[in-house]
């Protein structure tokens, strides 16, 4: 995976700030979240309790930087295009490296991410309105409840696509066989089911209009992980920056 | 599952001491590992990087006692029909309950046992000779390494049943779609390949005699997380006593 190296040392000296959607689009992207150790424990079993929203592709050893799974020589230090960095679960600020944040003590959880399957959906010819149009994807708060694991509670967000309903059999079929980067979706048609009141105005990213032909589905979304985080207002907590994912040497026959 | 409800009771109240093999043949049963806050992160990293060996059924809170995912109502201090006391790595006494060593950092981990895959291959007509023979099966630590996480790190073990050559291909489909029980073998036919210089002599369990039409076939196997928790010395360690397992209301569709 020369070509992945190549990106990441791009990210590294600075020459690449740019978004990541699109960029090596075979290749597994992955959400971050870096907590200090005395989280670990239960942000670790909050993501094991919903596996729909917080696939494991990995997560490093306390003080480790390298992920040597799925991304051997990478540094997840420098190698993100950018980070948010939150402290007491409110934003301090947005930055090209966490090497003056780093410590030992400090836990790497590299989380699946929507990137790995909407490449399959266009592969089979499903279109996305978002990518389209070059926006972002459009996600939801919802009345769904994640499953508590010590401080880390809290709503299930969700991504919507608006997708033909020829297709949606499909769309459900190729998305399930991709169980770490969510798998198949957890509603299909009415927003109102799942606590959105209303479609055109999301909690996260762009709307995407809604034609007669089709029917919104939603996913979960790897949003999620980092709203339960920062509810849960740990003193220290790094992400990357939304739609600023890491890229790993991974593709997506490898997380299946 | 008004019955694993009533079972769990005779178990409870001791009037079941004994093995669990072949009780309520259709229901998940499960490894039991207990191991104090202070290893928990590290062991459940370990599961989470082991999945073949360690596949979680449920992880509980430190402290919580009642499995509510796997067995609402079921008191895991009272509820497994004997216990094993490990102090330092170093066995202690074996016990019908652990109330007396119960406190609030102590987390429970109940991981998948392949007595759900040997159901899935009696129903398709594989026989197993230790069943049919009232044997433990046969196990053996192997050259193959798991992936380390903190202090836990060893070999894996794995269990051998012999099946025919013509069901071999069958046996390897079956269990392959039950992941949260080993999930597919690891290995077929040479056991000098895994490590195993006498077949003869298993490291736990019986040994059953390989026919000339049959080979070894060679699957994870749940004495993988003791063994290696064992190794590493933890200050208490109380799991199941081998065969006497913890008895949920999940059935294998469930895990699946």
């Amino acid at each position: 995976m020369k070509s992945t190296k190549e990106f990441r040392q791009k990210v590294r000296t600075g020459e690449w700030v740019d978004q990541t959607s699109g960029v090596e689009f075979d290749i597994v992207q992955t959400n971050v979240v870096i907590l200090p150790k005395e989280y670990a424990f239960d942000f670790l079993l909050f993501c094991q309790r919903n596996p729909k929203s917080c696939p494991i592709i990995e997560v490093l050893n306390p003080g480790q930087f390298e992920p040597v799974f799925s991304a051997p020589e990478a540094d997840i230090r420098t190698d993100v295009p950018r980070y948010n960095i939150y402290k007491d679960g409110v934003f301090f600020e947005e930055t090209y490296s966490i090497e003056h944040y780093w410590s030992d003590d400090l836990v790497t959880f590299l989380l699946g991410c929507s990137f790995t399957f909407e490449h399959a959906l266009l592969q089979a010819g499903i279109n996305l309105r978002h990518i389209d149009q070059s926006k972002n994807v459009a996600m939801y708060k919802t009345n769904i409840s994640t499953e508590t694991s010590g401080g880390f509670h809290g709503p299930l967000v969700v991504s919507m696509r608006p997708i033909k309903k020829d297709r949606i059999i499909d769309s459900v079929v190729i998305t399930s066989k991709l169980e770490r980067a969510h798998g198949a979706p957890l509603h299909i048609g009415v927003p109102e089911k799942i606590g959105i009141s209303d479609i055109a105005k999301p909690d996260y990213g762009e709307f995407v209009e809604i034609m007669e032909d089709e029917e919104p589905v939603f996913w979960a979304c790897g949003v999620t992980p980092q709203a339960v985080a920062l509810d849960s207002k740990p003193s220290l907590m790094i992400t990357h920056s939304p739609g600023y994912m890491f890229v790993t040497d991974l593709v997506s026959a490898d997380i299946k």
